[in-house]
């Protein structure tokens, strides 16, 4: 079929192409040709002596040298033997009612994304989610693909694994220094890891979630007031993952919300997650007075069938808690949290969503959307962190937890939020015990209210101590939290901010290879391999461009020295020229190791003139 | 005498004018009206009924609104007091030497800062330093000064001051619910606390350093190639200092560096740090191998002279450790320390800094000039960190620091660098015990290498953390580090970013009137006073861009809501809505705090309508 003529007729601007020097491999586990699993290879320049180096990466085939994006059809499926898995049936599906796009007018309708598929469900009680096949003892190729996935580099560091793993600080983590499928199975099964993947997005490369693997950073999204393309809707995920956003949430709102969703899932690799009691709050009107559990419902169907992978759900927020933010600073910050505690409160009655909650798990297990319960009473400043609000509703999260592992259903946790640094690790070890080990996905935190323009960063100083701490994703924040909109460079700033501070996390932890990445940029530093340095970085753009900011020259790339002290007083050359000498005095006087033992006992004396 | 017409003819260029809706104030202690101290007083909305924020300022007379600075004469002196402490004695100084300025030619020679005034140093054994004033039990102005300026805003926080205390965690620090001039003394005394205060540097308004007082921060400033004014030199100052410098070091190199040094000083209101073997290295032509005693200890004087008021001194760099650093992945990074080692291998002796270090610390202690211990052996890497070579110097620092105190010089300890998170503490915990608790001085660390063009964050996770842990200042890293000189923005950037750690440093700490800052930037987000929070903040330019890049229009500065939700979803308004209600339920039920605490007890059951 000829989709083109359905789309619109704006401009298909995506960015595709490769991230600096890099080609995208994918690599299939032996026997399994069906399973490609994707990674990033940085090329070095020959006087490295290095191999090229693998880096993870989520930015799916628009970084591929030669993939030219079709979003009318959608990215091909990564996860093909869907089509062959058993238990699961295909259906009509919901059909999509006015409410769905905001009752937008058939002149301003955004058309829905015409790639063909079939929409499926589970068909019975055999295993759906990966948590039920976990438990069974079956391992998917899902477990498989992100056993591979994750285990990028550790080949390289195969040797030092044990050691890094040792040196490192986990709190009670459990890095393996190799990951196997099987070790994926067991963390899946004990709830301490979950693979959101949704069974009618196949387009999306597996991924997972827990503390003992890679920690992962979240993007938002949302629509613009006026959209002039589903491309520039889809490009913002396009745009977030190319700069390493493990999972991107859809926060939109208003108008075509459902259409320019599918085209976003249809072209998407990454899981992707929403927070449906927005969606269900426009279609009654934005009074969450008129909420209730049909439209509630419904809305959760309408996004399980067209693939988003988990949803938050603020189900902890009950009526009892509503009292407790009283006196707090800055009340209810969360959107979703303040129009379940409105709900509750103006009826008096206990949130739908918690009393319901059994039937949302029934809902959910049949798609594999996996729970992201919601904290609706997070603290929305310094003072009012870790309060009785907030700890009560966690310790509501965690016997919902329970309720959804009985029920067959993956389950992660949201956290906050503002919490100053000593604050932090009391979250996370109540998160762990109250909730069984299941994967904390938090906010930040900042750590600090008194920057805004820069929360940011004073989010990443607390996301880079929670992450250590055992947080397994990371929900990025912009430079324009809590003053605007984020544009493109926001979206590009916050998203490498927060991989920063999620591979601070990795390294603090003993991750046996994220060390092969600053270890690769120390060498590049030492040999002056300017090129390298910027692509090994999480940037390569913007590294080239400050440095050439001061020292535009080609030739400049290749010299010894930089623009910071100048060839003087460069202290790596200095070293260098150290080491030249200290080669001459050892092959003079036999051995330089030798006399470094020698020095350490004796100081100063060994290297008098003679 | 009309200095005007000695001054460059380009213009006088630098930045003044109050930040944001603040005003500056000074308040002198009863009876000492010569000693007044600043204070930054930011306007809030007459709604917010709240008394106007009071906030630290280093900025000094720039921000006045009335203030015209006259760069040729100089700053007034803040320490007036100096003209009759006893025990200094005036005398003609040292020549300028054309090496001073790097061998300058007459047509490009910057003309030295005209400024009037008396060089002074220690007359012969009496107090001199202001640890040889503590030490004899004698509080001087310096103390009273930074009693004053520390205890800023505690007043407000009395009431909650040893509640907060108690709730942070200082990891051994003793923050005081007050600071008394006798409790400066006695943390100088002990040299825990030092105040950097060259006598020749009467502008300098008093600050101090050390654990139990507020975390500061310095930024680094440097010539630039081609001088235009010396207004350009001073305005890098005036600049760092504006968005919260509290320090500055001077790591100028080549040619007029002791003139347009002489600017600087003359017009800072904060202290001046320099790296001086820079400066003799310069001298000898830039070879290391030529450099000696008689050299270096001249710049000491020259610059001892000009009111710089802390040395970085490698003196810890000793011949054994230098083939400790031969298997580093990054080797020795540090400028100063790779100088050293080169001068000692090339030699083969030992440290001339290590072996004069009795007399360098007689030339400081007649002017005051307090120690920075140089960490010439800091890793560059995180590969290198904590390894054998960095911490055999810090076990020297510490050896130094019993020489230097015993001398009664004023002593502070560099630290790294570069350091995974989970190898922080024990930096920390290692240079308090090896350096008595001398207050520590780090770069960062930076948490990660693989972030070029993002090190003032990978940086400031690390500040932040070891702030908490016990660190006294934190020298910033601004986004071009590793990769070219910082301008303007890049400064700001890194001084702000600086600022947020050192703030969270002092909230986690338990600092009892930090989180005043924190509570006001909250009540105006609850309120919605837009204006509010854009002054209240770090940088109030960047917020009210920020928030105007999507809500350009007046009447949205005191719009119910703002543009990352809308009026709709608006979670504050809410909340608000939500208070009112409560309200009007608590009217109708007799109390809602009884309600609260009914809730409590019997969760929904209350609200089940009768």
């Amino acid at each position: 079929m000829n989709v083109q003529d359905k789309r619109p007729t704006t401009p298909q601007s995506v960015t595709t192409g490769p991230i600096g020097a890099s080609r995208k491999l994918y690599f299939a586990p032996r026997g399994r040709e069906d399973i490609r699993v994707p990674v990033r290879e940085i090329a070095l320049h020959p006087s490295a002596g290095d191999a090229p180096l693998r880096v993870y990466d989520p930015s799916g085939p628009y970084s591929c040298a030669d993939f030219t994006p079709d979003l009318a059809a959608g990215l091909p499926a990564a996860r093909r033997w869907l089509e062959s898995r058993a238990g699961l049936e295909a259906y009509d599906g919901r059909a999509v009612k006015p409410e769905d796009n905001g009752f937008v007018g058939e002149d301003r309708l955004v058309p829905p994304c015409p790639a063909p598929r079939a929409i499926r469900r589970a068909a019975g009680s055999a295993p759906a989610t990966q948590l039920e096949f976990a438990r069974a003892g079956i391992v998917t190729e899902e477990m498989i693909y992100v056993a591979h996935r994750e285990n990028l580099c550790r080949e390289r560091a195969f040797a030092q694994a044990a050691e890094r793993i040792e040196a490192g600080e986990g709190f009670g983590a459990a890095v393996p220094a190799f990951v196997t499928p099987e070790f994926v199975r067991e963390e899946i099964a004990r709830g301490r890891a979950i693979i959101p993947a949704n069974i009618n997005h196949p387009e999306a490369e597996p991924m997972i979630i827990g503390r003992n693997f890679l920690v992962k950073v979240n993007a938002n999204i949302g629509n613009s007031a006026i959209t002039s393309s589903v491309a520039e809707e889809v490009e913002k995920m396009v745009w977030a993952i190319r700069w390493g956003a493990d999972t991107v949430m859809d926060l939109s709102t208003g108008r075509n919300i459902h259409n320019i969703r599918d085209w976003i899932i249809r072209n998407s690799p990454v899981p992707i997650g929403t927070v449906p009691i927005y969606q269900a709050l426009e279609k009654v009107g934005g009074d969450a007075t008129k909420l209730d559990w049909e439209v509630f419902k419904d809305t959760l169907i309408e996004q399980a069938e067209q693939g988003v992978d988990y949803f938050t759900i603020h189900a902890g927020v009950r009526l009892a808690h509503v009292p407790l933010t009283a006196d707090r600073v800055t009340g209810i910050v969360s959107r979703g949290g303040s129009i379940m505690a409105r709900w509750c409160l103006s009826r008096h009655s206990e949130s739908f969503l918690y009393e319901r909650f059994d039937e949302i798990c029934d809902i959910m297990r049949r798609y594999d959307v996996s729970f992201s319960l919601g904290d609706g009473l997070r603290p929305g400043c310094i003072a009012d962190a870790n309060d009785a609000a907030q700890f009560a509703e966690l310790e509501t999260l965690g016997e919902l937890t329970k309720i959804a592992w009985d029920k067959g259903c993956q389950v992660m946790i949201e956290g906050p939020g503002h919490v100053p640094m000593h604050k932090i690790k009391v979250n996370m070890e109540k998160q762990l015990r109250d909730c069984g080990e299941a994967p904390f996905y938090t906010l930040g935190p900042l750590v600090t209210d008194i920057a805004p323009g820069y929360d940011h960063i004073t989010s990443a100083i607390g996301a880079a101590m929670i992450g250590w701490f055992g947080t397994a994703m990371l929900c990025y924040v912009t430079p324009k939290e809590h003053l605007g909109l984020p544009d493109r460079e926001d979206v590009k700033t916050g998203v490498i901010t927060y991989r920063i501070a999620a591979h601070a996390a990795d390294l603090a932890k003993g991750h046996p290879a994220a060390q092969e990445r600053d270890n690769a940029m120390s060498r590049a530093r030492f040999d002056f391999r300017w090129e390298d340095q910027f692509d090994i970085g999480l940037d390569p753009d913007t590294a080239r461009r400050y440095h050439d900011e001061t020292l535009p020259k080609e030739a400049h790339k290749v010299a010894h020295f930089c623009s910071m002290c100048g060839p003087k007083f460069c202290s790596m050359q200095i070293t260098r020229d150290l080491r030249e000498e200290a080669a001459a005095i050892a092959e003079r006087e036999k051995g330089f190791a030798e006399k470094s033992a020698e020095f350490l006992e004796k100081g100063a004396q060994i290297y008098v003139a003679e």
